[in-house]
C-alpha cells in the first residue's frame, strides 16, 4: 500500500486523497489550520471546499506536517500557487529524497516568474518533483465523472509512477515529457478565461467567446514556444482542454471575476467580490512583461493589460482588437 | 457598389447578406421556394431561420435564379452541403468567369467525401472559389455581435477580395492559404461535437466534455494533416474555434442530437427530432472509412462509429475510452 500525503486541504487536493483512498493508497491530509482539521477530522467532511463528499475513515486527517509526511513515498502540493514556497521550506528539512513531490496548483510564482517546480526545486532540490494538470472540477473529479489530465517531469520515469499511481476507471491520465510547456499552458489560460468573462459581462456571445479562446491560444503559443514549451503540449489537456473547461463553467474564479469587470464593476472590488485570488491578473501582468522583453504580438494580453492596469474603458479595448489590420490567420 | 447574391434563405446567409447590405453592397437573395420568397419579401423578415432580425429593403429577394445572379460579383453558395451540387448546376451555364463564388457551408458530400470546395470547381471549373467559415452562430452575427472568420482560397488573390468585402467593426475576417484544413476543419468538428452530447445525454460532466474535445482534436488533426490541411488550421478559427461554438452552445443541431442519443433515444428517432441534416453522422461514417485506410489510430472516432452503426451500448463504449493504455499525450 503506497503512501500519498496531502499537504493542503483545498478542495482538488481533497478530491483526488479520496479518488487514491479508494485505489488502495495509504492517505494523509494536512491543515495548517487546527480548528477546520478538527472538524473535518470530526464530520469526514470538507464542508468549506468539497461539502458534499465524505472522506473515507481511513484517511488520516492531522495538522503535524510531520508526522504527516514521514511515511509516505508521495507528497501532494496542494495549496494555491502563492503557498508553494513557504509549505516546502516548512518540509524541506524533514524529506527524504526519495520522496516524490507532486504539484497540482496552477500558476507562477509572483515576482520570480518562476513556474511552480522551479520553485519547488529551489527548496527541495534533491527530491523528484512531477507536475499533475489538466480541466479537471473538483467536485466532478469527486462524483467520478470521467476526466483526463496530464502528468510531467524532467525525469520522466517519476511522472510514469504518478501515472499508475492516479489512473482508475473514470481519471485517465497521460504522460508528457514537456515540463514547460505543461505548467505554462496550466498558468496562461488563466490570463485568456479572465478575457472571456469580460465579454461575457459585456453581454457579447458565443461567437466573441470563441474567437477570443482562439485567437488567445494563438498568442499562448507564441510566447510559449519562446519560452521552452512545445506547441502541441498548449494544444492538450493542460492549455486548450483547461481552457475550455474553465471558460465554459462559472467554477472558474478568473471567469466570474471578468463577467463583473465586463459588468462595470471595479477591478479591486471585483476581485473582493470572489474571496479567492485570480491568478489571470498576475498571469497578465507577468506575461505582458515577458512579451515586452521578447518583443512578441500579443493584441489580447495587451488589450487586457491596458484594462486591468492601465484603465483603459473595456468597449474601447474591445473595438482595438476589432478594428486592427487585416490579417493572415497563422501568422 | 459591389453586388452579392446569396443562394439560399438559410439563417447564416441572410445574417451574411444583412451585414453586407449595411455594409454598401447590393445584395439578393434567392430562395428556390416561391411562397417562402413572397412572405420574406412582404414581411422584410426571414420568420423560418432569422425571424428577430429585419432584412433592409434595398436588399433584393427573388426566386428567379437568373435574375438574382446577373450582375453580381460575388455569388454566395448559401445552401445545406446536400444541396451544393445541384445548386452550382442551375447556375452552371449563366455564370461568367469573373464571378467570385463563395462557400459558406460545412461539410463533405456524401458518397464522393470531396470537399464543398472540390464539388463547386467540378460544376464550375472556371471560377474562383473562395471558402468563408468559423464560429458564427448566424443569430448573434445579426445582432452586431463580435464575431472573427476565416476565409481561404486555392488563389489568395479572392480569399483577399473577401476578406474586404465582409470586414466590418463587428466582423473580423482573417484569411488562410491552407484550403484543405479549413474545409476539413468545419467539417469534422461536427463529429466531436456529436460526441460531447453523447456525453452530456449521459450526464457527464465540464471534464469530460474538455478532455473529449482536446482528444478529438488530437485525432482530427491525426487525420486532417495527412489529408494535406496544416496542424495550425485545425487549431484555428475553423477546427478549433468552431468546435467551441458548436460544443457549447444549444444552437447546435450536432450537439443536440447527441445529447438525445446519451440519454437513450434511438438514433434514428433522436435524427427525426431535430428536423434538420445531422452531419456529425456522415462525417464520422467518411471518416472512420478514412482512417482505417490510412491506418490512424482515432480511438473516439471509432468509439462513435460503434455506437452509431454498429449498436454498441454507449456505456461500454465510454469505458473502452478510459480504459485503453496508458498514453503518452503528444505521440
Amino acid at each position: 500500500m503506497e503512501g500519498v500525503t496531502f499537504l493542503g486541504m483545498g478542495s482538488f487536493g481533497t478530491s483526488l486523497g479520496i479518488l487514491l483512498a479508494k485505489n488502495q493508497c495509504k492517505v494523509t491530509i494536512w491543515g495548517r489550520n487546527d480548528k477546520e482539521v478538527e472538524e473535518v477530522k470530526a464530520t469526514r467532511v470538507n464542508n468549506r471546499y468539497l461539502p458534499e463528499v465524505e472522506i473515507p475513515k481511513d484517511v488520516l486527517i492531522t495538522s503535524d506536517i510531520k508526522e504527516a509526511i514521514r511515511d509516505s513515498e508521495y507528497i501532494v502540493l496542494a495549496v494555491p500557487s502563492y503557498a508553494i514556497r513557504s509549505v516546502c521550506k516548512l518540509i524541506s528539512k524533514e524529506l527524504n529524497e526519495k520522496q516524490i513531490l507532486i504539484s497540482i496548483a496552477k500558476g507562477i510564482e509572483e515576482g520570480t516568474n518562476l513556474r511552480l517546480s522551479q520553485v519547488i526545486k529551489d527548496e527541495a532540490p534533491l527530491n523528484p518533483v512531477v507536475v499533475l494538470t489538466g480541466p479537471s472540477h473538483a467536485e466532478e473529479v469527486s462524483r467520478n465523472i470521467p476526466t483526463a489530465v496530464v502528468v510531467s517531469s524532467a525525469d520522466m520515469k517519476y511522472a510514469y509512477k504518478v501515472q499508475d499511481l492516479f489512473m482508475t476507471k473514470y481519471f485517465r491520465v497521460y504522460t508528457n515529457d514537456d515540463i514547460i510547456g505543461t505548467e505554462i499552458g496550466g498558468a496562461v489560460k488563466n490570463i485568456i478565461a479572465l478575457t472571456c468573462g469580460i465579454c461575457d459581462g459585456l453581454g457579447y456571445g458565443d461567437n466573441t467567446r470563441a474567437a477570443l479562446m482562439t485567437r488567445g491560444m494563438s498568442e499562448i503559443v507564441k510566447i510559449g514556444t519562446l519560452l521552452g514549451g512545445k506547441k502541441e503540449t498548449f494544444y492538450g489537456l493542460t492549455g486548450m482542454g483547461d481552457l475550455i473547461v474553465t471558460c465554459t463553467s462559472l467554477h472558474s474564479r478568473n471567469r466570474r471575476a471578468g463577467i463583473q469587470i465586463g459588468k462595470g464593476v471595479p477591478i479591486k472590488e471585483a476581485c473582493e467580490n470572489i474571496g479567492m485570488v485570480v491568478e489571470g491578473i498576475s498571469a497578465c501582468d507577468a506575461f505582458y512583461k515577458l512579451k515586452e522583453k521578447l518583443n512578441v504580438c500579443m493584441p489580447i494580453v495587451d488589450e487586457l493589460y491596458q484594462i486591468l492596469f492601465k484603465n483603459k474603458d473595456i468597449k474601447d479595448a474591445a473595438h482595438s482588437l476589432m478594428s486592427r489590420d487585416r490579417k493572415n490567420e497563422i501568422h
